[in-house]
């Protein structure tokens, strides 16, 4: 049975045949790069539609959308990261978690950033001190209700 | 001795006292928001001239400021956070850190979004089916190097 | 500086002195017995109003109205509970969770159920084999988006 | 030998396959949802009869129903769930833990609800913004002897 | 306010002064020495009327009988006991655990023995290579139930 | 070469399909039901006589004999468990190992209750209100010794 | 009430302010200078004859005595140490564990080096290329027992 | 390509159906049966001629000799040994831990037993009340410097 | 798909075949010792040049050069080593770890010594009393930026 | 009792007053900067001459170079270090560590770098791009042996 971890093998066997890149793959589906690149990553599914798109732009065989069509399970490491792209955000969060969680709720009282009403944006930024990763991060704020 | 703690503790008492916000006190000081909540929480040092602008504004004893100035070792729990303000976070650099790797260094190269040269900001953007916070982060890249 | 874990001491104190239950503070906040009792150790805000309900009812001071009021930083231990009666609940999570996502999926798609917007109801049964403990949970379905 | 994991993977392979659903399962076991899906997924034992049904429902080999009602050793990672879906059940359990062990003993005296004589209901209920996912829990209450 | 950890000292400290052992503290209680042993270390609640007596032998003041009926958190270290004398029940746990499994599911069928409806007894068996411990413990089987 | 684990695996398959329990296998070898049962799942070695009784008995090849009296590296986990069936006696070991302690080292002295000199067994007994399951361990006493 | 952590301090403070040594402090005792340290550090109990003559000769109060004849409860960390002069006899451990397992039972049979029937020495032996630490210890050899 | 692993299975294989034990490979060896056995385990390295010697006694393979002359990499396991022959040795220096190092320094000054300079003997003592296990170690002192 | 393990691999095995060391494998590539060695344990991606120049003087198929040009995922374990050789390293982070960030933070202003702009050598010393492994490493100081 | 943690509290106190940095110190003790600070932080032992600079440089009670002058027990974290400057070498060692044993063993033999006959120097080195961070370590390798 195909699985979403045979997926991505399947994912990144093509790109490298192909040449090309999580920016062109996602182009070929609509979708951002950011969501195309978690979905073929296993991270998030894909309506029908958009994962024969995938699909088609890769040449992988049909059940693999069906495959990327189900829904995952989100399972993650929550070791510290060691590779220093992925530390380097982690340690972001743990020195500014706390002002984050304060100055949410300073703006919006009692409640939450969503991350399932959730998007994200990876930008390249030119600077003449040299070039600058952006990211934009967006959630709906959902209140907590008493009852 | 007084500390990094005992200060945030002079911090938290005054904005409650006095009704001020963190908004308030980063105005004062002429900083962000979030890098100015940040160094009250004891995460990161102010220069001793704005240290002094935010005991000033918040009538603490002139050795805060001092204390405001010192390099602070940081440290934050490795734990998964409970809070679900901090916690949807971090199931967001759960569900995206792979994601995030793979979009930084095909932008890029091999390296990293820097952590210390580095900036975030925090708002409220109004939306129709509820506001929505929206967090923008920006980090120089640096790249590998061999030797 | 009064804490969330000060006003807890006081109404364990309050409530052991006076001899009155959960269910009577509920009531007299007007809120759920589970709700209340969650707020009273700390785990949830009371808006002003109700938080000075609890107060007058249990005599408390009125700084603790305003203790209250404030947003918690929600902290919970994260190791398997030792106490029987919390175990159990944690080891029906376990048998059945795997079980719950698949039904919750299958009745509304790729989501999950909000812990946010959320309520929860406790009862005593009359049982003739012995009264049964009852549970009854809502919360919101909030299905993924794409972008 | 045929273990009740590749069962599992025989009754999950033999529903994308026929296109049937846990409630279809279900009904043709003559079993609530909740508890003929954890029999699936190898958290509970099933009667011979019962589990003849499931295995002649999907089309699995004799032997299958043999290891259905085989007494399982139930195993369930104790590190905090990643999946969102099962985390928020989780997050609940830590914020409201201690409420329920004090309204349930409240109610019922020193003694916990058990675990084993227990059965649980998840429905969809509509409403008008956004339906709900309602989980009702029935557990009997054990107390506690001296001896 | 008195904790059942202040009524622990307290009892010590008159066992230690009026040399007083278990034995007699569960007898004056007309309790096993076990469960009266549990109860007064904090792990278990006494019925008023039994609590009164303990705190009559050993001349504690009136509220310890208010604590001792009360009902436990029960905590205990998940950690790997340290002290000989803990350390070689729990390597017996270890070594004979899955062995305890397939003999009472062998004589009983699917399910578990009660640790709530349970009691147990510690005697010293003379025997002329060297005097033995005796452990006696007992509980009410638990069938699961399908539903 | 054949492994403890392998011979474990062959007698639970010979279990199966000759329909034979534990009780008789060790009845077979002349040997208590737990010290058998614990013995063909690699937790203790036979003698080489005893080893053959239980290969003779349930049809192995001869080389079974030779692992079964090997002597085993008892391994087991160290986490809490999982089972329900396993975890109500870790439960109980946790709630009552003080008391054990106390009582123990009140009867004998300063030393502890052996786990290598010890033996264990498990029955049914008959209750009107639900029959139970009882445990009796027998280990020798071994004093400290001071030099 | 005095503790077996109180009356290490004493002895503690007694050594430096006195300028006795270890080995001193078990001469006055009778006792070797390994397990005398070890009681003294709380990790062992004294007959009460002994643990006076380690309190006279150390000016303690005479309750200490009562307390060195304690029966203690062995607390020790499971952490990896530290200390590097306690880390290398730990990496030794690691290192020839296996072949100490291999050896013992490869000369006795089945069974365990006794650590309750046991003692250990500690010299220093000169030697031309530096001096060396010998430690030598010996236990009794338990066999396991079948029933 | 053949590992330190694979040439311990066969050492084992060998030992078995040659019926040899590590006193005799030691013998063959010209080396202790302590350090012989370790480094048949994997944790040392033999010289070429020595490993040539075990490998002719044992009739391995040639490459076996080259391999049980490779520098390992020492890996062993940080939790709590399970197995009961290991754990008392463990348990031993978790009691005497302390006790090792204040007598050590005692005796030398600040410094550490060298775990690299380092032998170790383990032997049988005839005792009337039964055998004894004697291990010695001996490692060369190292003082730290200053600079 | 070949991967940097699999490259690892081959680097060995034509190591031990053709008889090389890394010093030489770092010059035919124009590369340091140290550098080199981690991109062919497959912590450091080398330029497509490079990495020809390895695989060729190594007679690597072609595809190595590929991966050994591929960005890595760079992980290592959090565990303490065991391998002595490793783990004097990590017990010298250990002991002057909080020195190092001292004198960093004296010298320089607060900030930190980077790990990417960051390279380091490693030569042997002689020295009448012994020779000595001598490390120098260098990264380039990164002051925090306020905003 | 005065303890290695009170005297280092004195030395920060007294530097921030006094306004001296550690080089000054080191130079008022004739020690190089990274083993003073060391020993001021408590890790490392003072000659009671030197600690006697230390104390009177500052001006200290006499009994801190009492103190400064014992044998410390190194206690430091073994969690993954947060504060970035030190994190950022906890990196290095986690990227090159094996590089590190790889290229020590293959210029001196099966063995290590001692962590006690060792010494180390930090230094700021004047860059263009940029000042850098110079570490130099040098530790004697010891060859194991073997008996």
């Amino acid at each position: 049975m195909m699985t979403k971890a045979d997926v991505t093998d399947m994912i990144r066997a093509a790109k490298r045949e192909k040449g090309v890149n999580w920016a062109e793959i996602a182009a070929a589906a609509d979708l951002s790069e950011v969501f195309c690149t978690s979905a073929c990553l296993g991270m998030n599914s894909l309506l029908p539609d958009t994962a024969g798109k995938v699909v088609d732009f890769l040449d992988l065989p049909a059940e693999a959308a069906v495959v990327l069509a189900e829904y995952p399970t989100k399972i993650f490491s929550q070791k510290v990261p060691t590779d220093p792209c992925i530390y380097r955000w982690y340690e972001i969060t743990g020195v500014f978690g706390e002002a984050f969680k304060e100055l949410v709720q300073e703006k919006f009282g009692d409640g939450i950033m969503s991350a399932i009403d959730f998007d994200m944006d990876i930008e390249r930024i030119a600077h003449e001190k040299g070039d600058r990763v952006q990211v934009i991060m967006s959630g709906k704020f959902l209140p907590y209700k008493s009852w």
